[in-house]
């Protein structure tokens, strides 16, 4: 039997920081459209209103163009939101936007589905096609 | 231990009242056309043959052009018909005439699914486009 | 084509009236030990701190001694909570108390599921056994 | 405890007859294009050629023109059909015809979908357009 | 291509009928105990206050002694209860005492799904168990 | 109690056979587009490489011009394929080819929904419109 | 691109066949009781009153003594009742009574879902303890 | 139209503060034994080992003595571990244990189900009865 | 009782294996466009970047011209991505350019849903026409 | 926008290894019996008798005694089954030795479902309880 070392770590630098960066990578099949859907199930923010916890789960699909976006940078782009106040429409267009400067696809829709409060279940889609 | 206060609270106002005006706020991203989704489970107003409560979940899918309802506002606006009679074909397109007045989106629809009555399920759809 | 009269019935009398009163029938089978379980998912009260409204499903489950709840009443005494302000552990409790004084059932069981808020879910669950 | 009357009313005449007469009233939002959708799971006939009952599930999707067809009086069509002998294909084109004829609606589709039998579930599904 | 005849067969006599007797046939293995389920989604008999259609699940569940009840004579069983006036609660412990009448099993429970009345949904469960 | 004589009824001659003729009645509303689904989740056929039995789930979704098929016809065609070996492309496009020639519809599509073999899951779908 | 020979192979021999004899072989841990569950939803027979196909799932869930079942042979096992004529009950038990046999298994239990038949759905339910 | 003012609220105070307070209020029905469930999934901390965002559904399920658990005062709890690193069995504990100090219940399990991590879904359930 | 052989042969050769070559067979309806369907849920791969296995179900759905995909075959070849590292995006594109240049489709789709890593889960979708 | 390097990376060595070391840290609520439940749904190893890949979903429901196994090397213990030949029955065994052997739990069930074969879908369930 080992006994792991895991309880003596808690002091350890986190191994990734939340980061707005969103990284991208050549799209390795350029010469075909296809879709990469990419489906974030723990979105947490702030309500701008009264500094309480919203929780959403963010659906990206797209059509990449010369560039595709990098898992991991996308998961902290995300994660950097935690302690930010924003309000459903705004958020949900600004993502839609970065991930446009990021890499400019042929298509993309982002789809943001926020949690039931005040018993109302709000859900924005913002679209998007590459300007030709 | 800390004593919570809040049955002595019973006597207190209510914090928001019941009210027929739909506020709005300015669109955040006018420049784009996507879709904002509110789901509200807990419509209900009375069957105007019988007196008796009747109840539906309200749904919208609209297209802002320059303004966005209000969340808290919406929810007071369907609390006003608690104690109202109403047709479900009527009902429904009221809500979209009302929608459609406080906030001319570019695409509306309305959907509300009213809960089984004597075996039968009913559910009226009302959707509209903004002239141009 | 026949048309219809019943929007001129608007102005008509409810035909039922909500009630506190449960009324009950003899238990047809006495000699035996059965359930009667009832599903409504249409409950409604007003939330004692806010005043604004709240909904429930309330389930009921009982194995009648001497007599059975009616349906219709029991709709009605649902119905009678409409315009009250009710905490979720106090009032389910209290139509326990009210159902075991209208039947004096063998067995009841009340649960009270009521819908999010805030993002928290409650349940309340009330057992109740005859004393011998 | 108030004891109910409701076991010595069985003599009671019933309070609605089965009758092929479907009641209309007029739409109230002509001017607009809507859906009336309705689903009566509680259909049941009888096989034509066994004489054994037969169960279906039935859907009607319309867009009304200058009527509606009243709810209860649709509730009294379904169950005229109780004791009558009807073939699957023959019964939906059958309730079709009547609702064009009591409501000339803009459109109308009507999905039976009937119970299993000998291993085969059987779905018939009938739309029309209202002709210019 | 072969032309069927079956339009022609409307006419024809029902291949068997609504009968209130429940045929039972000699336990293949009664030296073991075993369950035999048995689920008829299809049950329909009237309201004996308004006389419209109830509609009801049956499910029965029973360890077989001597007998098993016949799969047929059970759907007629049923099917008799089409045109009868029944409450809830009676209509199930009466089917729960036929089936013990007919077969003596060792255990026995009868359980009634009604479908929604008036926003209510009603369950009633009749066990029993043969007395040594 | 009646004692059922069903055990004696083993040897029997069945009361039907399969076979491969598809009967068909002329369609009752040829003036109308309509759509007729069957869905038969019993289909099973011998692995022409291993004679190992398959399983299938056979969805037929039609217009009818001039006949439609008889629902037990087809049970006892697809009974017929019972005892036979056919590989998942070539029985699928034999049915619609069959089901053309018996009926000739305005629009037919066969779907062919195979049971797992080796961790892959196989549907073969077939569409055919009337040629004008 | 190479063309598979696998059209030609329509004449060979199968690869296994169907048999009544359920191979074993030694539990690799008898010192502990630990369930198999076994669940194979392509069994299929014939009624014995009409020679048509009847459709069951069987499930076994068993605890071996000294011997497991061998895989392969059950699902020969079950393929050999393809062309037999048997009732739900007796070949429910007989399923049971061969297992036993042939594991003397220390626990089994083997449910039999059948299709539905006549608008009725029957499950057969076995279950067995070796004796001490 | 009336402008709603929620734009400008953006700076203003939360309403409410993530707190490791648990406020209590006296039982209403303390002669009676019944469960309070309460689900909240909307809870979130810090991983100890990568300072990366855990994930969690936390139910629980008590029966009250003398006092319940104020339904806000829970929120702000599960609030306040937003920005602090735990593992999953110790915080799952420190809840319960928590919730015991705060309201002595005669009964109190914590169900905490986490995010999938890793391809590894976690769960820890922590089960307490009142020392007698 | 058979005592099986089947523990004495875990030194056996494997009966089949991992191979990039997809082997095709005459398509048996060339004349007609149809669907064939099928699913995968067993892919496994090595993430490039980790070392560490993925995991996906691949579907794939197309029309044949001249040749369909053999299914053993099929399987053999997603075997062989077993131990080898591949990106999301990119392995989807190269299993779609194999399909291709093996089979020549009139139409093609490759679905790969991949598991939830690090909260995220990814679906890459790739579509191809023949060109005329 | 900033470009990856992830491309880069496909040379480096994997962050971690298959591993049969199963590694422990201490219960940190030995005072308590609490369920620990982890369910992996990604678990693959070899069919001893043909060498093609086998899949399963494993889940284990523990009580700790003095130590709790460590999630990440549970999961490179799972990862160590890839690449060796294993029967159902004997590898759920063998995992519930090894985790007895490295935590001696209070309590401890594995449950394997493992992927359909033969249209066959099998689960072993092992059950431990410590010692006294």
């Amino acid at each position: 039997m080992s006994l792991s070392k895991n309880l003596t770590q808690l002091g350890n630098k986190p191994t990734a920081c939340a980061s707005k960066t969103l990284e991208v990578f050549p799209n390795p099949n350029p010469e075909r459209d296809y879709h990469i859907k990419i489906d974030s199930p723990e979105f947490t923010c702030l309500c701008p209103k009264t500094g309480q916890p919203d929780f959403a789960d963010i659906k990206i699909d797209y059509i990449p163009d010369e560039f595709c976006v990098e898992l991991k940078s996308l998961k902290l782009y995300y994660w950097s939101f935690r302690d930010e106040g924003h309000f459903h429409e705004q958020v949900t267009n600004m993502m839609a936007s970065d991930l446009i400067a990021a890499m400019n696809p042929r298509y993309l829709k982002v789809t943001a589905i926020f949690n039931v409060r005040g018993g109302v279940y709000t859900t924005v889609e913002v679209e998007h096609r590459q300007s030709c």
